[in-house]
């Protein structure tokens, strides 16, 4: 029996071994031909999101993560899809606030809905608190039931388009942070979407554009209130509470929603210069921060500190020297922007 | 060549077959020895656990429900581990109350902090808004840093012991719970804790007690401040803008943390049956709600409508057969309740 055995494992080694071996080689071809971040160039910040997660992946890494705790969060807006001409929840709005008021005419009174039927945003943002804009976003973030919204978002985002791109506002996510993404959660970490968007907006399609789950969004809100009707629960969605995720109030929702500090963000405005100081600065952890600078006309937009329409990013990069922030040029260091661009590149025949 | 391969290939394929099986023998014996809720009498509880994970994960069901959408919450206080003679995070407001009177005796000339120190929970759950509770919460859960007050919770854990069991509270979660956690994690399942206690205070021991990780606990919570300090970024404990995720609350930090309707839930108190109520009444998926009845005075406490310090059982039990509720009956379902129940009756010799 004890022979027997031996023989059989004396067979068995070298099979196993030349299975493993091809095994390594198929991984090899394949990891030579599929770069995780192939739309990125081969410049400085490429090799920055490499070098992190290598060093805080390899188990004998003295900078070793334990995947718990592998916390990367992302803005949205500018970040990982546009936010020009306007940002998208914005269009959203405006464009709803139009069907409302064909619908219900006597709306047209309200000056603050001529403003937006006008597209006058001096009158909106007027006054501390923009209450032209609060008075937009209440009007059509309010009132309905959290099922009711999500499927009147869908049914915005089935025929919207892109005034410049001419494509749905879905389909616009910068295909080097969709390599990002993918590639962060291939090494284990989980990403979160924290942005100054409302957190019911994002969760319509987060899941479907970027593989984000409604339960890692971490945006702007309100209170909800709970009502069982003959028809069963509902939750109606109110102004009450709101609490805007931009700012100091970034770091603030992370603890709220996550609990621990990130050890990866991404941003691309002053809106994200707190979460970024969050993350980085005296982190026990090792942990990266990058900034996205808009500085590609041609393919998307270039802006900083004179956004059109979003923050301006004027602090955090005079910051990001000291802070070791790695800036990414969008010109310089992205092959491509958006993914049909790369549909173009290599057509399907 | 080709002959070589052939040779190497009919020889693959019985040791092959022989490793398989004898790792399906293997598989099916661990499968016959190891019931994923081998703490649960074989009573109707148990089997509606099992039917349930069953019918939703079974590919060819017609009740299968995609893991994204597998979102299980859990009470915590009566329904994971014991909420007598008080709750465990009241237990460490009322130890710290005591240690913070020690070290500052002026806190002393506080008619609440008295009436802390002397037991009087009648004093401090005067009112309509328990502003004597409400008090010491406020002393011992704000004016500190994020990073501070786990510290805190963690020292407190390390020595305090249950009045009644003599353990560390953080060992006293109960064993058939740990292991519907495990089960349904194995299945596919998201666990989230949706509970009135402080999320604070249960993310310092959530991962380690539950396999329940930070960003998966929601619960009552208060804004925290941020500020860059030359040390580093801290945010701020405070008591602004207090949210309790009790009663209808509980829906509504559902919403906001989880974005999607669960499909499970276990709770033990009228606390939780608006959450109940939200998982189980005209969902479109499939669901499964259940209520912890403390019953066993012999081995934990037997309570429903008269609690000693915690939320009464009266409505949710009511309601519980028109909403196909299921009942677990401490005493009659669980064949232990505590893990060193477990441990004293096969002891490691």
């Amino acid at each position: 029996m004890t022979a027997h055995l031996t023989s059989q494992a004396k067979l068995r080694v070298p099979l196993l071994s030349a299975l493993m071996a091809v095994s390594i080689v198929a991984a090899a071809a394949s990891s030579r031909t599929a770069d995780p971040l192939a739309s990125w160039n081969d410049a400085p910040p490429k090799k920055a999101i490499v070098a992190f997660v290598e060093k805080v992946t390899r188990p004998d890494s003295p900078d070793f993560v334990p995947p718990a705790e592998r916390i990367a969060v992302f803005d949205n807006d500018g970040t990982l899809w546009p936010e020009n001409p306007v940002p998208f929840q914005l269009a959203y709005a405006l464009d709803t606030v139009r069907q409302m008021a064909a619908e219900k005419p006597q709306l047209r009174e309200d000056p603050m809905v001529q403003a937006a039927l006008a597209g006058d945003f001096a009158t909106l943002l007027e006054g501390p608190h923009h209450d032209g804009l609060l008075r937009v976003m209440a009007l059509t973030h309010s009132g309905m039931t959290t099922e009711e919204f999500p499927a009147r978002v869908e049914k915005w985002l089935a025929t919207a388009r892109h005034p410049r791109f001419d494509k749905p506002y879905d389909q616009l996510g910068y295909q080097p942070m969709q390599e990002v993404l993918s590639y962060l959660r291939a090494n284990g970490f989980k990403t979160f979407i924290v942005s100054g968007g409302g957190a019911d907006f994002m969760r319509v399609w987060s899941e479907r554009v970027y593989g984000i789950p409604p339960e890692q969004i971490v945006g702007s809100n309100a209170r909800t209130k709970y009502e069982l009707r003959s028809s069963g629960p509902v939750l109606i969605k109110t102004t009450d509470y709101l609490f805007i995720n931009d700012k100091e109030g970034k770091p603030v929702g992370i603890h709220e929603f996550i609990g621990r500090r990130p050890i990866a963000c991404f941003g691309n405005s002053d809106g994200d210069k707190a979460m970024l100081e969050y993350t980085t600065i005296q982190n026990p952890r090792p942990s990266l921060g990058m900034i996205i600078h808009h500085t590609d006309a041609r393919r998307e937009y270039a802006y900083d500190a004179k956004p059109k329409s979003s923050g301006k990013l004027v602090e955090a990069l005079e910051d990001a020297p000291k802070r070791g922030w790695v800036l990414v040029d969008m010109k310089q260091d992205w092959e491509v922007v958006f993914p049909f661009e790369k549909r173009q590149e290599h057509p399907v025949r």
